[in-house]
């Protein structure tokens, strides 16, 4: 199967390097303008791995969108409406599948990806999100995780996951695209969370974190008309080793950063979900307060530590 | 008020200071023929604490009981039945106010410490558990957390609470004592399972061991007559940093010595629980994968990187 990949950052050029490891010729595209892309094409390796010589290069969306049945696409999340906009304009993407690898919501929207998407795009197409668990650095050396496929048309997510599976990453159909998308966005809030305790020596307190950041999450998705176990599943809570105690997160790293007053060089996509979380839960009447407290701390500059202890120490009785 | 610790390893000896630093009368009780308990009176110490002037010493069970009007309880989980029987022998009893701060199960039968101690000692008392997260380590350097006060009494809860809450320890009412008891003493095999992962470079696999581990355990006491919801709060999932994630965990520890055929030393107390969990799962016809595939290794000596890999990357479509 012909698959285009369009963005070549970390997880994008992930991307193909796996879809091309499980049998797929694949074309990656970047923007012309990008550094980055030049340096991954010339040199065909970045941090993490090797580009194989069989993956194509390209800087013609049109090209990389013509000639391929599946679209991944993996950009900055808060990029995507305009670019969808661009991809309106490239002839006979209808009946093609496109699946949505980042993780995020439209900021000043509160939207879902496949919202903002299918705004742009219509509905003449195939839409699926790639979302769960799993470090690129990981992968790399051959250790598995488990994902998930969601769609709101079961049988996209099937095809998808029987061209994709493999030993190295065992895909889940997701039942709730819902639950599946504000709960991979989500991770990245208690992700920054995570990493604030770490920063103010809390790190004890991600415990609490975790039961009470997957509560909160859980009732905006059933606000919202999703499934509120989802957020237990791979796509949030199961993500939540690699963003709340990996390393490698960038969230956490962020978090932690911020509250050591150190420079972390760019912003981490948990920021802008918090703003998309703020127009939420006033739009669902839902309550988030490990939410507020970052936006509180992010957007109000108030102190992280007074926020965070206010917060995770209050005198609440009831767990529920 | 008048509160006696009963046993004096790590974790009761933390009971001792704290339940003395938020200004109760704290006597500690241990087995006259314990080294452990001499060591303690003599140098006042351990490895983590230095024991205030103002706790008493006892090896006499019966001034221990008879002096206090809360009685705490700190031993090995698979000894309670026994203990509970001695105590009986003590006049009384009755009226007093006993707290298991254990985390286990009795492993030949499946039964809950609340339940094995009320067969033996009866139901003229009143009876609670503490569980929830939270490291000596870290509180003994002013690092708080929050943890769990649950009975079936829910007038007992709001006692203890209202005596033993401190900024150090904020202390939730537990509305479900089957789910809390449950949460406490499973989050050990998750623990262990943890470790085994970690042994096996498989770290990143926690993620998933994360969301399936807190579903089966949230069926199994669904089974059981609690509620599910209990599994996602301080009980169980709140402890899994101080568990899953802790260099501290003693479960962690034991299940990655064990995949890299180091000796540990002693067996942690999630053992016992995966033997109780067997029993368990037969008893209400709930399937607990990950027990299971741990009752496998540690009891069947299967291998555990094929068991473990097996277990997370079976081909199952659906999460739920």
């Amino acid at each position: 199967m012909n698959i285009s990949v369009l963005g070549c950052g970390r997880w994008g050029t992930f991307l193909a390097w796996y879809v091309n490891k499980v049998g797929h010729n694949v074309m990656i595209w970047g923007r012309e303008n990008s550094k980055n892309y030049h340096t991954l094409k010339d040199t065909r390796k970045n941090d993490y791995l090797t580009v194989p010589d069989s993956i194509e290069f390209t800087s013609s969306l049109e090209t990389a969108v013509s000639q391929a049945e599946v679209i991944i696409i993996s950009i900055s999340a808060q990029e995507l409406r305009s670019f969808a906009k661009q991809l309106t304009t490239i002839d006979g993407i209808e009946n093609k599948t496109f699946i949505l690898c980042m993780k995020g919501l439209e900021a000043t929207t509160g939207k879902r990806l496949t919202q903002v998407f299918s705004e742009e795009v219509g509905k003449n197409i195939n839409l699926a999100v790639w979302v769960g668990p799993g470090h690129v650095q990981d992968f790399v050396n051959d250790i598995p995780n488990c994902m998930v496929i969601g769609s709101e048309d079961v049988e996209v997510t099937k095809n998808i996951v029987e061209e994709l599976n493999s030993d190295l990453i065992r895909f889940y159909y997701g039942q709730d695209l819902i639950g599946n998308e504000i709960g991979a966005a989500t991770k990245n809030v208690m992700g920054i969370a995570a990493g604030m305790l770490d920063g103010l020596g809390y790190s004890s307190l991600k415990g609490s974190l975790m039961a009470r950041g997957t509560r909160e999450i859980s009732r905006l998705v059933r606000a919202m008309g999703g499934n509120d176990l989802t957020i237990y599943g791979l796509s949030h809570l199961g993500d939540y080793e690699a963003t709340l105690f990996s390393p490698h997160s960038n969230n956490r790293r962020f978090g932690e950063a911020y509250t050591k007053g150190e420079s972390f060089g760019k912003l981490a996509e948990g920021v802008s979900t918090v703003k998309a979380l703020k127009e939420l839960s006033e739009l669902y009447h839902v309550e988030l307060p490990i939410c507020d407290a970052l936006y509180e701390i992010l957007f109000n500059h108030k102190d992280a530590k007074e926020i965070l202890e206010q917060l995770l120490m209050r005198p609440v009785k009831f767990e529920f």
